[in-house]
């Protein structure tokens, strides 16, 4: 579970001082104590718009900022995780609810912030129950979800670019073959046929 | 220009230790000298197949790890930059060469280096010349495409799902609303209606 949130955005600590390592040719967070650089790197959130029939599943959220307001479950993605994993994870931290994940809805950023977020399309798969960040979990049909008392810009379009596509076929960016984890070659034979039909896994 | 490689993957330099910071719950990296906490975020990796025509553009690395070998214009995002934008700053500092962006074609990871890739589909619009991170950097039909000689297991996924995109739709996810940089409410009317087209920026 990850303290931080997914809108704080983590200023710099003052214990930095802006300064240009050796060998770089950008200004960087160097430790005033130890000479550390803090290389920082856009915070990359996943999260999900979670259905139960014709309902979306919400958060009432426990932490700042914003507390009080509704979200759709989402954090910080982990080291190790895929975007998949975090995604699931989260659903499962924040509502306590085991889901189906369907393909990306969509990719937003908030740059002001240096975060860019990982949204997918889910289904749930069994009960749910507030976590330690949430102060209530609970299903809005949608002519009751609560607009006026969203937590964040980008969980007002996820809702609606998941009703936009709901009816429809949700579009979607390919995602790693089946089974591949980006660290193999597939032994791709020379030459660029049509495309293929994914490998079995 | 970041010279940090998009394949190192960055592992925890030895100045820390594991131990779990007050008010979290999972094991961090602290330093040793300091008690600084570094948290190690997944790393996202910004990048585009480039097409002149039908040619695509790639570079041949001038940096470990894989040099020699053939990429494509991708880094690291930096800190408040949208991955559109990051994805156009990449191909300029590895390619010199302006792109015009289209949708984005795919989202891989590759969690054993806890790295997100976000790749886009893009049209060459201008001249290009090798940037200090490439050895040569030129266009290549299809039929003489590199297959044996790409750097990364993804530039290959890339290279194969934007051939079988090329001749239909892309597909592609939800972004930003025009002109949206995830900071205010549009102030949306409550109740929820059919889809609406895009306000006017
Ligand atoms: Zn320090
Ligand atoms: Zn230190």
């Amino acid at each position: 579970m990850a303290v931080e949130d997914f809108e704080t955005g983590a200023p710099t600590a003052s214990r930095f001082r802006r300064s240009v390592p050796d060998g770089d040719t950008v200004e960087r967070n160097v430790c005033r104590d130890c000479g550390f650089v803090a290389y920082e790197n856009p915070k990359l959130v996943v999260g999900s718009v979670v259905r139960a029939g014709s309902a979306i599943l919400l958060c009432r959220r426990a932490i700042e900022p914003r507390r009080g307001y509704w979200t759709l479950p989402a954090g910080y993605l982990e080291l190790g995780e895929t975007p998949e994993d975090g995604a699931r994870r989260e659903a499962f931290e924040e509502a306590g609810a085991e889901i189906r994940l369907h393909a990306l809805l969509a990719v937003y950023s908030v740059p002001r912030i240096s975060q860019v977020q990982l949204i997918y399309r889910a289904e749930l798969a069994g009960p749910f129950a507030a976590g330690p960040e949430s102060l209530e979990v609970r299903l809005f049909e949608p002519d009751e979800l609560p607009w006026s008392e969203l937590a964040f810009p980008s969980v007002e379009w996820a809702l609606e670019h998941e009703q936009a596509v709901r009816s429809g076929t949700a579009p979607a960016p390919f995602v790693n073959p089946a089974g591949e984890t980006g660290e193999r070659f597939r032994g791709r034979p020379a030459g660029f046929g049509p495309a293929q039909p994914p490998e079995p896994a």
